[in-house]
């Protein structure tokens, strides 16, 4: 069984691949050419803690990989990473344990970047305006550092809950050449801003509908459990379209979650981002509507990566 | 992160201890003191096979477990054994990845052996009368030779489908001290026989109800996935007790879930082997009923054995 650390992955990833290979993994699931179970997911109260199983198998490929990712909130107090994880990648052949991904997390923050990446370029595709980023952790950073990389200079906004948290933040991106100020408030930021990224583990909705502008795009990253929440319901009563990276996860514990139980949006109006990038289901925003991405992260997306960084490292 | 092989996790393994342990672990299951998701399950059509995790964390402890078990029924014409597997241990506390116990399905080999003790001595207190297995795989060996090891003597049959398989067997098994002989059908063999345990992964059922006979107990191992059956489901008709290890999980995708679903036992009826070792919902078969014994096996039990072999290896 061939051991990977962080440092070795790390090396093997290539951001610009890794994109081309999120956007195939979006489109092998939507066509249904991928073994994906129900995800697991465990909490843990004392201390608060949760952990996600992701497993998937990309038809035809010889591999099919298990991926957990955890996170435990307290850690920073101990002086860990909040997130941790590790890939399991096993024969789809044999059954037979051929590599163990120690990445820390590491693909799993990637990979949610680049969905992040791949679905406000298709709700955007004109470019994004002012970029309001919500939350100061590793998804407000990869999702600003990415469009940024790859799609070309943004302007943005950041808002948190922590003031030395928010000016790390700002030297930080600022050191990558991004052009960054924060804001007072989620409202204030919402009046400022085109194009809305929701990065917090929150368990309450943060935006407010009447807070964002007609012609909003938000992407939600945050919600990937059952009790946890950052748009209010309402939002989606108002959006021209909604994109999801899986109808079914999406529907049974992220965004969209509450906005179908309360009647507000059925699960068949969703598009998932595989239907969009065939061109067949989505249709741009014109200016006027608002648009939402739910993102809740799919097994089929570390499968392909954990694939491509072990090809590389054993080319 | 440690790492274990699989002869490191053969030599910590004291069966003895093991046994007071999946004993431990059907009682803090059944008495709701373990988180354990639903198990996740990957089917694979070409070459055939199939994937189960099992996630666990009991209560209190400062580990969690996530074990593999995959079945690939083609290896033994690659020269490979079809069972493999793994299982990763984490910290509760901090999400941090603590050991990878390559045990390649030793522990789930050995709490599925260890589990039908606990389950046919519940049902059997007074002795087991002759002992026929269905089968002669792994859990056919270890089914008998647990319960002649942990339980004293024991007098057996034997039923497979391969002749040649059957003789290795009857050579294995008397090598061990234990009595058995050979049936040319599985009727003959419930004649025979007062305890039957089947092993097979059976897509249909093997026991007719009108070959076993009043009295006889039958311990059923091998259904573990919604489309296995090794029983006629008239015989949960007949039965007296049905013992579960989990209720919710038999009546998803063990033999249960037949008879359930054909509207022949209630689930409320089955009785978890957690209850029943708390002495309060099971009464043991008096001469002349019939009791089932159903398992599909828990995560709480690998995840109870992983724990206390990380122990003796670090003691």
């Amino acid at each position: 069984m061939q051991l990977l650390d962080r440092e070795q992955i790390a090396e093997a990833l290539d951001l610009g691949t890794a994109l081309t290979d999120v956007e195939k993994s979006f489109r092998l699931y939507s066509a249904r050419r991928v073994t994906a179970p129900p995800v697991t997911y465990l909490r843990f109260d004392d201390p608060p803690g949760d952990c996600h199983i992701k497993v998937a198998h990309l038809h035809g490929e010889p591999i099919f990989a298990i991926k957990v990712a955890n996170g435990f909130y307290d850690n920073p107090s101990r002086g860990l990473p909040s997130s941790n994880g590790l890939i399991v990648v096993l024969s789809a052949e044999t059954g037979t344990p051929l590599a163990l991904l120690q990445d820390e997390g590491l693909i799993t923050d990637t990979r949610t970047g680049l969905a992040g990446v791949v679905a406000t370029s298709l709700a955007r595709p004109d470019g994004f305006g002012i970029v309001g980023i919500i939350g100061t952790g590793i998804q407000a950073r990869l999702q600003l550092e990415f469009l940024h990389t790859l799609r070309g200079p943004v302007q943005a906004r950041v808002w948190g809950r922590s003031a030395p948290a928010v000016e790390q933040y700002l030297a930080d991106m600022r050191a990558k050449g991004i052009t960054i100020g924060s804001c007072n408030s989620v409202r204030e930021l919402c009046a400022e801003c085109d194009t809305i990224i929701t990065t917090t583990p929150s368990t309450e909705a943060l935006v407010d509908s009447s807070w964002v502008r007609a012609g909003s795009h938000i992407t939600a990253i945050g919600a990937d459990a059952e009790g946890k929440q950052e748009l209010d319901t309402k939002l989606f009563g108002r959006a021209e379209g909604v994109l999801v990276d899986s109808r079914e996860q999406c529907v049974d514990h992220a965004e969209a979650h509450y906005a179908v139980q309360a009647g507000i949006v059925k699960p068949e109006e969703l598009v998932e981002i595989g239907e969009a990038l065939e061109g067949t289901a989505w249709r741009n925003n014109p200016a006027g509507d608002i648009t939402i991405a739910d993102l809740s992260g799919l097994g089929a997306s570390d499968a392909i990566l954990a694939q491509a960084i072990l090809a590389a490292v054993n080319q």
